[in-house]
């Protein structure tokens, strides 16, 4: 098919164009038949221009704009004009000339979509996913990925003008189930041997450092075959890298240069840094999670100093097993009827909670079920501690330690909406959670696991804990949080096989299998490992957070559905017995 | 292990530096001890500084100084002095100064390597990928990886600065057994269903015209489980991009400015451009190639003509065949010997050649076995059209017209080699292939196949023969090729759903199979596709060229041998029983 090569964009003609002769190409957006004259906006990536089909001005240009659809794709040559005063729309920048048809060539017709081509859509994300290719017509998609692609340049130029390398990985890798779940990838030329997708690039970076690359970076997809929970993607993004010779607080500061620089390219905004830092422990105590939302204070405070003689028992039998009472004033809240204080009751009790206890603060005292069991004083000290004056609530939670925390901490959460704490037009921020514990203990399969990796450093400091309380070692592993969302995770690495040893054995991981497992960057460090530590980005969400949306699915062109499905091509699919067959596999 | 933040690379220090005190991390390269004085090259990533240990200037640190040995990571603060004279070594930058060390720390020893950290290695190269993180060490192959991370970067500013979007597709994909074969991924979630990993993005990157995008591009990772040649990789890097309203002279143009630029940034060189063009029959009948190498000349001449009438039976069962009968000229070489012509024939015999022709050109005549089978006239019209004198060798061949091509074609280049026509600093040459053959004829399935694939757009003056006479309809596909390599093909895509239609019939795929196959991106073509067209970069080649290697394995971090194992981890590996379960496969 001939058609005339565009001269300009649908985005690009001004008053400065009237009277040039020009040809655009693009998509039918929307028809307007008035009697005779034919408006068209055309539409193509960069914007819209109207284009005019008038009998009296061609007559077989108008013919054939009779009959154009939504969606069909032409070429039209024209003259451009100023619109006649009064139809001028200064809501867009093309919108004070139109361009008079002389000559239309359809270049493809258009079945009418599924859905209307515009944003704010109304329809079942699935449609949208079934015709992925219509979806991203829409400007608000086209609007999400070209903010992608503009954090894909502004992220790579500010790394690779800190001298960091980019360095592709192997995407076909050894499996090594520790972790989450590998997806495999059958060998056809060696029989009953499979290669995993890479959970990350992890061990190949740390071999990097070992080669003297001294800052590596890579924007680089990562798989994990997980239980999709709804806002997961079997395959993700992630912004990876690694530094020779640093400890945390140079990450910390060259991320802060990253974050800065994106916050700029991106979003025009000025980010103050340093960033400010919480201990995971601070974390857990104030905001009861180890990536709070910081956009509102609220915080969680804890009780146990001023229960330490109480008579109840509840808080008794928690402080006796070394748990915690924490407590959180909702000020203003004291009218909340006790329908409402239910509906919170069964909040928490649905995340694992035995109960919430609430006191509604008056002039003259604390109302609340349990306020009998308290003495005065107890009462006093709550009030002072908490800050609380007439007309407030307070709730109060005690159980385990981390478990009492990270409820109050949704409970957190849940008051903040209701109390319409986060408004429109607020700061980012931005936090960097540290000395995250080393290891976390499972109780089902009775062993520790590492909370990070099993390449994490410990802090130098509790480095003897290792072998006699390896519960209470904290790691050289850090966080980036942003408005509540962990957008970030990294940590100083072992080094030192001597020290990469024991940590194994407080993982419980035998000589034999950490040998079959990491055998060759145990070997690697054999040769001569310099200091190194690293960091990786969840790019999804972070993309998903400048855009301002609230599903990573908003941000990728082609996502799958929370089961790992693609509703567009169907697959996963039903592949050829044939293909199989070459791959020495069965279906089971 | 604490140690003290350098506060320059081993790369930087010059005499400005003197007297300064200054910290440097690196790797012990070479140690002298010179009865008493210990030098040590001190090696980063960014170069080398002699640091100097002596027991009049620091005892403590000189004691330390013993116990190194290369490739111990050390940590030293020291002084910058100015080299004595006469030990001055001008051929490093930092060779003027050296730096005399008050204070070592180790950060870790090493054991002796396997092989030592140098350029111009002569080891196996299994050694090499066993221990590559430590041939990742040697300069040689950090420039290959730095070099190649300058082309990421400049391509990708290039590109954005274009207007194309980068845009992330899909690794998870469908498999769609056309082309090469898939490698596969079982699904947990879904028993009995696969993923495949894509071949290229081809479907994807024409679903994002059909949404609008314009113009797109990616450097990604592409996979084809294919039975591995010496110089293929499961896995390899695309430039992969595309483009609407287009036809191919915009390709061309576009590209040849990213060539123009990764030329000037990476070797420093101005590439003229436009670059010069040859059809595909062109290209076959010139040089016995599509990828031809035009470092020199040494054109084979067709010679059907002369041979109209000819008596001689070779030559007219090929003309009778509608073969060809194709000349080479090698000037200067009448006096090979019997025995190097002997080798000639076995080489291209090896080939698939009947026989090689040879003649050597003599003051009175031509010297050949089938001299006699000739005509005087034939004889002499040969002369004057391979422009051949006394002295000079002629070469012919005849057969069927590919196949005898490409065997002088080899031949070509293996004269080449021999004649020594490829200087060293010979300017690059790249050039265009176009127009192509549409379809590929297969003998032992008896069906025709896609030279490219099967979206490839016939020349729109061929449309009728699709039906007709598939086999003589030309494609709007192009290849570039550089120095005889090809570095990246592509072609304008069919947009239009009926005629991809006729491209299935031609290729004899069903409406069932298509719909099965291809079914979403024949379904996206219905909603309005713009004329597109893009192409793809072997980006592995193009460094390897740009590095003046011979191998992709020389410009790949982590590479694979050819039977696509790795040697570093021993990937492919068996994997837990465990794991095929949940996978819901087992092996067979």
């Amino acid at each position: 098919m001939k058609f005339n090569k565009r001269t300009h964009t649908c985005g690009e003609l001004r008053e400065d164009n009237i009277d040039q002769h020009v040809v655009l190409n693009g998509w039918v957006d929307t028809r307007r038949d008035l009697g005779g004259v034919i408006f068209i906006d055309l539409r193509d990536r960069y914007g819209i221009t109207q284009v005019v089909f008038e009998p009296t001005f061609n007559q077989s240009a108008h013919e054939i704009g009779k009959d154009l659809r939504s969606e069909y794709v032409i070429s039209i040559e024209g003259k451009v004009r100023r619109r006649p005063a009064g139809t001028e729309n200064p809501s867009i920048p093309t919108g004070f000339v139109d361009v008079m048809v002389e000559k239309v060539v359809i270049l493809n017709k258009s079945l009418t979509p599924p859905f209307q081509i515009k944003d704010k859509l109304d329809v079942h994300e699935d449609i949208r996913l079934k015709y992925r290719y219509l979806d991203l017509r829409r400007k608000e998609m086209q609007d999400n990925i070209i903010l992608r692609h503009k954090m894909y340049q502004s992220a790579r130029s500010y790394l690779g003008a800190n001298d960091f390398i980019e360095i592709e990985t192997p995407v076909l890798m050894k499996s090594t189930p520790e972790g989450a779940r590998d997806f495999l990838v059958p060998s056809r030329l060696h029989r009953g041997r499979f290669y995993a997708l890479p959970q990350s690039p992890q061990q190949y970076k740390q071999l990097l450092m070992v080669s003297g690359f001294d800052r590596y970076f890579q924007i680089v997809k990562c798989f994990r075959d997980e239980d999709l929970r709804a806002d997961r993607q079997p395959e993700f993004t992630q912004i990876d890298l690694e530094m020779s010779f640093v400890d945390s607080e140079d990450v910390y500061e060259m991320m802060e240069g990253l974050m800065k620089r994106l916050f700029k390219d991106i979003k025009g905004y000025d980010l103050q840094v340093p960033l400010p830092r919480l201990t995971f422990d601070e974390a857990m105590e104030k905001y009861g999670s180890d990536k709070p939302d910081l956009r509102f204070d609220l915080e969680m405070v804890t009780l146990n100093e001023i229960f330490e003689e109480t008579e109840f028992k509840v808080f008794k039998d928690t402080l006796n097993n070394n748990g915690i009472i924490t407590g959180l004033l909702a000020a203003g809240c004291g009218d909340y009827t006790r329908n409402q204080l239910d509906v919170l009751t069964d909040f928490v009790k649905k995340l694992g909670a035995g109960g919430l206890i609430w006191m509604r603060v008056k002039e003259d005292g604390l109302e609340a079920p349990i306020a009998k069991f308290l003495s005065d004083n107890e009462k006093s000290e709550l009030k002072r501690k908490l800050n609380a004056s007439a007309g407030d609530l307070i709730f109060i939670l005690s159980g385990p330690r981390l478990k009492a925390l990270s409820i109050m901490g949704s409970l957190r959460l849940e008051m903040a909406k209701r109390m319409n704490l986060i408004g429109d037009n607020i700061e980012p921020k931005l936090v960097w959670i540290t000395d995250f514990p080393l290891l976390e203990w499972d109780d089902e399969t009775h062993r520790y696991y590492a909370m990070h990796h099993p390449f994490t450093s410990p802090n130098l400091e509790d480095l003897e804990l290792l072998s006699d309380d390896p519960g209470k070692v904290k790691a050289r592993a850090y966080d980036l949080v942003y408005n509540g969302n962990e957008i970030a995770g990294g940590s100083i690495r072992i080094h030192d096989a001597k020290l990469q040893g024991k940590m194994f054995d407080a993982l419980g991981i035998s000589n034999e299998e950490a040998e079959t497992k990491f055998g060759f960057l145990m070997n690697a460090f054999k040769y001569g490992a310099p200091p190194h530590g690293g960091i990786a980005f969840g790019f999804d969400r972070l993309a998903m957070l400048f855009a301002n949306q609230d599903s990573i699915r908003e941000v990728i062109a082609f996502p799958k559905t929370s089961s790992g499905m693609s509703l567009m091509d169907e697959s996963p699919s039903i592949v050829d017995e044939s293909q199989l067959k070459e791959l020495h596999i069965k279906i089971k």
